[in-house]
């Protein structure tokens, strides 16, 4: 069993996914990936997250390459993301019983037939959600904010561009859309995780 | 508690809230509302139900109206139609513990805090359904079912934009999608009325 969540930035994707693979048992990746894919490529942490957070343009590689030591400046280091990106999704997608959450892991590990969640909310909401969770120094005026999901929201839909022809947040790509604008992610976690085990046992 | 359960033609939806009605003990309305409607403005029940299909364009009423009875064609019975529609939905809607299916019943009943629950597929999904559920006579080709498809959900969007200032299958509209593509909808219905539940419950 495997389920991939798609999520807004803010909206509780990660919160609900890791509640999801604790209430049915499976493993969990998120920023895990991340630390795999820095050690693989022999990159740094922050490199790899950015090159998945402005959707592996190619141009990138150059205009960030400044901001970091030299042995990350090579014209190639996006793609050696990129493809260390997809090998180590697919390798997790191949063991099963795990929730991936982001890193275009519904369009990686598609063959592998993932139960695929999107999560949403209106942007209040996403507001209301980042600021309780907000670490100290953050810019957290509306504008900012909104300017954030924006940002970030662009560059998971680029990268999504990247690996799939459904656009990301499109509803046909997708098994189950979940707004989580008016309830407690936690509160529906034993339903859904009883509904998720129903999709993935019909969809098999 | 109310579910109101909007769905692209051919998806299920109208399986799908069936079911969800007779899982939870609720009362279910479909097209009930329309012989309502009929009855309440003295009008045929088809040319209630065209005017709703076509999402109430004015201009319709004198198109359609020449193949109705003369009782039929004053300028005024779309408007009659839809007053009455909006009415009835809503006294529904006051009563609670209901499934409406379509009908706009998710903006109508909007004060009432309904679980709002939209319903979708594939085209070749739809399709199979469709000719798993077609009545002799019809045109069950490819080209047909596409082009009711497009036809009929066109309306329901249009008659949508009438009363919700959010289009018609926007996922913000919604608190739940689901994908009926590659699943048995009775076999979800257990653990979706429990989800529903839940999300009743948060919701308030």
């Amino acid at each position: 069993m495997i389920i991939t969540v798609s999520r807004e930035f803010g909206s509780g994707g990660r919160e609900l996914g890791k509640r999801l693979a604790d209430a049915l048992g499976l493993q969990y990746y998120d920023k895990e990936l991340i630390e795999e894919i820095a050690r693989t490529t022999a990159l740094d942490e922050k490199y790899v997250t950015k090159v998945l957070e402005k959707g592996g343009f190619a141009n990138f590689a150059f205009s960030f390459a400044h901001s970091l030591p030299l042995s990350a400046t090579t014209p190639n280091t996006v793609t050696d993301v990129l493809v260390a990106h997809q090998k180590i999704v697919t390798a997790i997608a191949e063991k099963g019983d795990c929730v991936i959450v982001g890193r275009c892991a519904d369009a990686i590990a598609e063959k592998y037939n993932p139960v695929k969640i999107f999560v949403y909310a209106d942007e209040q909401s996403k507001i209301k959600r980042c600021r309780e969770r907000a670490t100290e120094g953050e810019d957290l005026s509306d504008k900012a904010l909104k300017k954030s999901f924006k940002r970030i929201d662009k560059g998971r839909a680029k990268l999504h561009d990247l690996l799939s022809s459904t656009p990301w947040g499109e509803k046909t790509g997708y098994d189950l859309m979940i707004n989580t604008t008016r309830i407690e992610i936690k509160d529906i976690i034993p339903q859904l995780a009883d509904l998720c085990s129903e999709l993935a046992n019909d969809k098999r």
